[in-house]
């Protein structure tokens, strides 16, 4: 069996049950059926729950066992004591996927719910039933209309190529509320929770198959069998980049895993070792998200040669700054395109690298010239271009998006305006395929990643 | 005369002339007769252009001989060459402040430039004009009605205590429409330019005293007299704090000062020092901006034992993570502290710290008692608060903000919802004295600059 075909209950199920199903809008049963319901899940739904006969309009069902016919997939949201028999209840259905939202399994630190995760494998793997959690907000997938989570507002999420690995739902809710904000587009979401028998690697080794993902983030806080991911990132990074914001640091590990202590120390070395095997290491969950909408939208660079077209020298100077300090390098013009800016551009402007265009901004010829200069310069891998509203400029943006197609090259952009401006301007540069950050900062830095991503995919090809 | 007096012609001008104005919407001598008018300037405003006789309804006069009276301000928008025989002029109408927004003089690195920017500066010491320019956008005294800059958007900016100092007009425009977007309010914003006869330490010195400024904030690429200026921030962060953003590393250094090299190599050093004499040191205008909303909210703490209460444990990680990384300690809470969480929060949940209230966030009476037990510890100094969005959630704001000044303790905090949601909430908890951030980083990360200002005002007092 493809990993495709082992992850088709849990990503593309016919039907789904909800075990735990509820009509009282304060459990969280009823936020699971909302979901799949204001998702247009396309297959059965199924709610279960023995003292109701309807709960947003589906008919409920006493028992697994009254079931009339088969179902792929299981999210179950009763209390954990209950979770062992009920999966030897889903695998009489046939069930191959189960959610598991429920906690009280292994994070509550203790015998009873170790003991209880243990058990919970057992039968999953007897009957061969994958499962996402326990201790989990839940999976979306947005190409299959499926929001199988407690978050009914994650049907509203955008449908793209992003695929999400998140180990905390908090940073997950984050994470998807400020994609949906940046109008990123998302694949699948998991929220990994305890992992039960689908680890980080596992679903790594999937979305590096998946044809709907073209990027894969995920959110660290430790995982059981690193070596296992790492080797298992080192060959998808290979075709797709990885985004990987890791935390738990001593501090943090000392509060939140004092009754382990597994992770208390090592933190720089996971970090260390995922950069090596090819992960894009982030810092915080926005540089997750500007790291992974730039790679959605463009090929990274080969090299780190990068040049600045910019209407302001600070901002420009920010993000030299900001660039090298990522160990790039700001690109040396060849003497053709130094000659040509210097006839394009008036005196008492930069016009070697960074290119200032002030005075020229207003002159969209010789905007567009400009840039178009700098992209087709050999010396050039990467542009980081900014702007800043005025209203006298209009962005010669499709000029712009041409040139950098033509000479296939990344281009990274800063566009800043005042509240409410210039919306439509920064959407149509996403829209043809360069990303708009807010700040010069989060432009450089989202082109150092690109750039390390660049590198990586130079190496193994 | 005090320092006060000194800048009154600058930030108080009773009248004002615009030299250069112009009706041409192409060109900044319109701009900057806008902003007057925009900004509702309550003095007179004279445009000075021989070829004008009406500018967006003011008289225009054709020369600066022919005002009817004397001005105290000129804003002055016409070729370098010109200005210091402009200077003169003004000298005759008894000006005493000049905002020089025309380039062409040390800027450009040549021989030319560097004389004219000479002659500006004799001719305005002998006359006693605190000139800011030359390259400037201007300056803008929300306070006073003044938007003397090329910028009318800046009139719209929210009036608040932040002042706001910047060496680049680009960077001070990125960090006033963010500051609009987040609802700063500033006092006054000057854009320093070459800084003729007006440095960074004159206005530390002078924001120092200004009863409308209880923050200061920089954007600094190099400065000309850091010991003067470092000696001038050290008196300053006794009574108000100071925030930092200072870039131009090697590689910038190189690209944009090529012609004088005088920063290479030396902004670790200058970093060093300001932060030594107490200055906020920060990393992006962001975080810029993040730090001064904190401040101009509420009393930095007077220590770095931190408290986390969060929603949900991700969250509450990654805080901890970034406030460890900058020195801050988790508190312990004492005995007593603990007893009640426990008795207070159910079990399977970290009613340490942090505390996790998941379960109690729906109860609005526990989740009251679990932030007010927290401020309430001796061995906590400031709570860092994270909150994620739930329909079932009615966030208490008012008794926070009330056993937050009880206690007297520092609050800050991340509350993330999607996109159009709870902006209400988050409004309110701002307008109770508790800042609100977008993502757990940068609301921890504001903390660790809140905590190092405490610090600084502790050792001090």
């Amino acid at each position: 069996m493809t990993v495709l075909e082992k992850f088709k209950p849990i990503f593309y199920p016919k039907s789904v049950m909800v075990v735990g199903a509820s009509k009282d809008p304060n459990k969280m049963g009823y936020y699971c059926v909302k979901s799949l319901k204001d998702a247009k899940f396309k297959g059965k739904i199924y709610p279960i729950n023995p003292h109701a006969q309807k709960i947003l309009g589906f008919k409920v069902y006493p028992s697994i066992k009254d079931l009339p016919e088969n179902v792929d997939l299981a999210v179950i949201v009763i209390p954990a004591k209950a979770v062992p028999s009920t999966l030897e209840e889903c695998a009489q259905k046939q069930v191959k996927g189960a959610v598991i939202i429920s906690g009280g399994f292994k994070e509550i630190g203790r015998e009873e719910g170790l003991k209880l995760q243990e058990e919970t494998v057992n039968i999953a793997n007897k009957y061969g039933i994958k499962i996402i959690g326990p201790n989990t907000f839940g999976v979306v997938n947005l190409h299959a209309n499926l929001n199988a989570s407690f978050t009914p507002i994650f049907s509203k999420l955008k449908k793209g190529n992003v695929a999400l690995i998140s180990q905390s739902g908090g940073m997950c809710h984050i994470i998807s509320y400020h994609g949906m904000e940046e109008g990123i587009g998302f694949s699948k979401i998991v929220g990994v929770g305890n992992r039960c028998n689908v680890e980080f690697a596992d679903l790594i080794e999937y979305f590096g198959e998946d044809p709907e993902t073209k990027v894969i983030a995920m959110y660290i806080e430790g995982v059981d069998d690193a070596r296992r991911m790492v080797e298992t990132a080192k060959k998808v990074v290979r075709k797709k980049p990885i985004v990987a914001y890791k935390v738990g640091r001593e501090g943090s590990g000392k509060a939140v895993y004092s009754h382990t202590g597994s992770l208390a120390g090592k933190h720089e070395i996971y970090k260390a070792a995922f950069k090596q095997a090819g992960i894009i290491m982030v810092d915080s969950c926005i540089e997750l998200l500007d790291t992974v909408k730039a790679l959605a939208l463009q090929e990274p660079p080969n090299n780190g040669r990068f040049a600045v077209v910019s209407k302001e020298a600070g901002p420009a100077i920010t993000m030299i700054d900001v660039c090298t300090d990522g160990g790039l390098t700001l690109a040396k013009f060849t003497d053709e395109t130094n000659e040509k800016l210097k006839k394009l551009l008036p005196p008492f402007t930069i016009r070697t690298n960074p290119v200032d265009v002030a005075f020229a901004s207003l002159n969209i010829e010789a905007y567009k010239e400009a840039v178009r200069l700098v992209l087709a310069d050999e010396n050039v891998d990467t542009l980081l271009f900014f702007c800043l509203y005025h209203p006298g400029i209009k962005l010669p943006v499709e000029d712009f998006a041409k040139a950098k197609n033509k000479f296939k090259k990344c281009m990274v952009s800063c566009v800043v305006a005042p509240k409410n401006m210039w919306i439509q301007v920064k959407r149509k540069m996403e829209q043809m395929g360069i990303p708009v950050f807010p700040s010069p900062e989060r432009a450089a830095k989202t082109l150092v990643n690109l750039t390390f991503y660049g590198k990586i995919r130079k190496m193994v090809s």
